[in-house]
């Protein structure tokens, strides 16, 4: 993909174009930096051509896959490839907001040594309790690596997990309330999709305990973020781990004013491991497609 | 103890001062701040009345244990209870080096979201081998945290452990250059005594892989600074993760600039969590010397 701009990548497929019989599409999100995301009008162009979308990454919120398949376009993206990676960043930045670390090390590099830390403002991680928003790959490897750290692991999806193990309870949709109410942390998990957008709002978070925190390694708009602004500012919440923005790559300036909050820039999967794990497995789902007619890891819309 | 400096506070001991009648010392690394650390001469100050020192603390190089052995006066510590955080203050600068997060999260917060960063340069802990120099309780607990990342765990004591996993692989004094050349990340965990300073030199850090990393959680001064700032700059060690620093709260300012490191101001035990722990160890153990006779915690130089 050689295209500066959307215009030519949809050139590109007209009769005669650069990009004539390409049936196989390989998509890593950079090249919305480009042509955009993938919506409506860009399937419309590449449709009846192109047979695969196989994405690089887990969440696919650039590709509008209700249109792919009406249009008889499979997408696949690469779930498990980015679980470790993932989840390392989530327990990351939940000992940072745990310890308060950011801000020490903050306080170090300004030649203040640990002046402003209490050691009162900081906790242990042991013995607390970790309630899982949405547990899928991300999630379930969160909780095994909080494991040694004799943390209670709570979760809730729409429905149970029976291939998950036994000390991951499970809350469902009438016992939602019930895991906040008893939540130190909150992971949020979940993808985005339209009925995700702004999931964890000002209910949900006033339902956790005074002084919980909130990690976010998902996708920044399954947050309102208004709501968890407000919640920082009253100190109902003692900190969060973010990883993820709402319009990335904007951070809201508001969030740089709290001294104890850890901030990240979507780092998610970004190691040299894990991004040949995510490489292999997009380019193994098209390639099977087409030798075998059969692909691997068809998002969830595709059945 | 309200003696604002050393003289004050050894006038106290004199016949007719304000700690007449004192037999047992709870001692704080902060009050350092005032009457300065341990040594020969407040330990005479107090000898023929302080029959036992509960240092809160597991480090308790700030007392001159032989002069207290000479004079008749017990020391204290509180292993144990300092091992759960400082464990997992290794395990978040062992993320942080390999991920790199102290600078992507100072790129964000300087408003360049992750302009600097490269994922190659970034990886995952999975499948890689961790190297603990000096397994003791806070060591175990950090091969512990890193069970879940499928680590392999190699450690060098002076004598081989017989009450741990199989899973942390001995290598003995005739071996430990053997383990060094395996190791993607050293993890120092030795006490400061005459013995451990500067332990780990020239010759041992070179002896790690190209583009291994350190974590130190110990004291600085185990470390030789000056070599492992050389490694930095020509790329020996890809990163470092400090807790601890030789001139503390001095930072030498070279470490500054090295972009892909993460540096705190000695934040070990700082949560409310095991400050607790160790104050009731460490009052527990002179309470149990004046009731029962017999405390517990002695430092091993006691023996």
């Amino acid at each position: 993909m050689d295209s500066p701009n959307r215009a030519d990548f949809l050139a590109g497929f007209k009769p005669g174009g650069k990009y004539e019989g390409v049936e196989g599409v390989y998509r890593h999100n950079i090249s919305a930096d480009r042509i955009g995301i993938f919506d409506k009008e860009i399937v419309n162009g590449i449709a009846g051509h192109v047979k695969w979308i196989a994405h690089n990454g887990a969440g696919y919120d650039q590709i509008d896959v209700h249109e792919c398949k009406a249009k008889g376009i499979y997408v696949s993206n690469t779930p498990g490839a980015v679980d470790d990676a993932t989840a390392t960043t989530g327990l990351y930045l939940m000992i940072s907001a745990f310890r308060k670390y950011a801000a020490a090390e903050r306080s170090l590099r300004a030649g203040t040594w640990k002046r402003a830390h209490k050691a009162g403002a900081a906790a242990d991680l042991e013995d607390k309790t970790l309630a899982i928003l949405g547990l899928g790959g991300i999630g379930l490897r969160m909780a095994e690596y909080t494991r040694p750290f004799r943390m209670r692991v709570l979760y809730h999806n729409r429905r149970k997990r029976t291939d998950v193990p036994e000390w991951c309870e499970y809350y469902g949709p009438e016992r939602l309330d019930e895991m906040l109410a008893q939540a130190d942390v909150l992971s949020v998990h979940v993808p985005l999709k339209k009925e995700t957008e702004g999931l964890v709002d000002e209910g949900m978070i006033r339902k956790l305990k005074k002084g919980a925190i909130i990690i976010n390694t998902a996708r920044g708009k399954v947050i309102d973020e208004a709501a968890m602004i407000r919640a920082l500012e009253d100190g109902h919440l003692s900190s969060v781990g973010l990883d993820v923005f709402p319009d990335e790559p904007e951070v809201n300036p508001r969030l740089l004013d709290f001294p104890n909050i850890t901030l990240l820039p979507h780092m998610g999967t970004e190691t040299r491991d894990s991004q040949k794990k995510m490489e292999i497995r997009a380019l193994t789902n098209v390639r099977d497609y087409f030798t075998t007619g059969k692909g691997q890891d068809l998002v969830p819309e595709m059945a």
